[in-house]
């Protein structure tokens, strides 16, 4: 993220739209401009039917190609022609599936660093469900859906660190999981919660983002935390954390990572709202 | 609430254990001490089995007697024999259901004010799901789960107005009720959001609450909300709120709804957290 040079990063929560307007794949379209797209459908175990999919969605926005790549296993991704599909690649969009298999497949591999030099040489990354929790450095791995939190119930992993002092849930409010994401921050407050709802994303530039699509992204900041219950409490027991900051987000909306805050659209630079009373705290 | 002789109210987020520990039913039952309770099955239109599911999960927790009151219609709330079932009531439980039934049926009648004041004179007063819901002054009475609020898509009415400046939902976690939630709070940031996982509760005693039972009772806090699009978002656009505070409680937490801080269980009566840090803001 300290690369300017560093190309924009599209974290979808999931089930973007494939054929009606379809104002993800098209933002992510028009940010390749005629560049050719590599779909990686590594996280699936099963990926028949991807790749096709995704061809349909795009098929008639401009890209200047669509290519798949899948490795079935480790070794495949030191393969000189599989390694060949990255290249003149603009882009590549990982799909959905398991996310460790994204992040145990490629993590610290020659395709891993092919995949991270055209990001920061300026093309495009993207990730859908299991393609957007695998953006950050940690990455919330399982953990149960609608309900609360209870200690102890949570996996997290190293992720592929694109995106750094982030975690990254997907399926946001259709999948209730609110708790889980709350109980990921409340383990390193220092971390920001990202939840994306589906046929919604982020766009990522350097340290700040914008909201595009149909649902609500929702910023659980847990800096101002002043009491949880995550050391001390008994395994399995709720989940305590008094003062999280939450902003939800819709289309339209932006947010500056490094100062914690929502952009104010009217005036960007100051990040600061209407109201004029929210400093970063 | 300003009356130091009313009871307590026991508010539930539904599908409270029956057969367990039944640790919320046992916290009822002891509030009565030997008193007699009244299962108000009005919210359920066919309320068939609810009574006995009751009489068995009560049957050995020493209350006085355990009687039913269901109404078919708003005339019969006027009717001298159903109104006698509240004598000697040293408490009123309502079931779930419909809580536009128990509001429609029971608001602004003699049945309502005789309820009430059992409770004014130190009754129990409890309820469950559709009978958590109605315990506020506005209640929310439908609205989408496991999705993100929408601009346009909630429905509020008035509920019994035992609790005031809150707004209650119940299966809260269970059901993806975040959304709404934060929804009812954006409408109005002076009330209170609080949302009740099932098989969990939270005694009202005054001004302030404690948690009891299995799961998490969630607080949004409006009140420094910096910027939101409630009022001019198109309809069906995706709820934008900044700034919005949240706490998350468990068993033995306990909330000051005037001061809309947790209470430090180490220390109640400042209501500070042992860092120290919080003030009411």
């Amino acid at each position: 993220m300290d690369n300017p040079r560093a190309g924009p990063l599209f974290i979808i929560g999931g089930h973007e739209d494939k054929d009606g307007p379809r104002v993800i794949l098209k933002a992510i379209a028009k940010a390749l401009s005629g560049r050719k797209l590599v779909l990686a459908t590594v996280a699936s175990h099963e990926p028949d039917g991807y790749f096709e999919s995704y061809q349909k969605a795009f098929a008639d926005l401009g890209l200047g190609a669509l290519v798949e790549l899948y490795v079935n296993d480790r070794a495949e991704t030191h393969d000189a022609a599989k390694l060949a599909v990255l290249d003149d690649a603009g882009g590549v969009f990982f799909s959905g599936g398991d996310q460790l298999r994204i992040s145990s497949q490629l993590g610290d591999t020659p395709m891993e660093e092919r995949i991270r030099r055209i990001w920061q040489e300026g093309g495009v990354l993207a990730g859908t469900s299991a393609g957007a929790s695998v953006m950050s450095d940690t990455m919330l791995v399982r953990g149960a859906s609608a309900e609360s939190y209870r200690l102890g119930d949570l996996h997290m992993a190293p992720g592929l660190g694109l995106m750094r002092d982030v975690i990254i849930d997907q399926h946001f409010a259709e999948r209730g999981r609110i708790g889980r994401l709350l109980g990921a921050v409340a383990h390193s407050p220092r971390v920001l919660g990202i939840g994306i709802d589906e046929d919604t994303a982020i766009r990522v530039d350097g340290d700040h983002f914008e909201v595009l699509g149909n649902g609500a992204v929702y910023v659980v900041d847990g800096e101002g935390v002043t009491q949880s219950n995550i050391a001390e409490g008994r395994s399995d027991c709720a989940l305590s954390i008094y003062d999280v900051r939450l902003h939800v987000l819709a289309r339209g909306d932006a947010f500056d990572i490094k100062a914690r805050r929502p952009r104010d659209q009217q005036n960007p630079i100051e990040g600061r709202s209407k109201n004029g009373g929210n400093k970063p705290h």
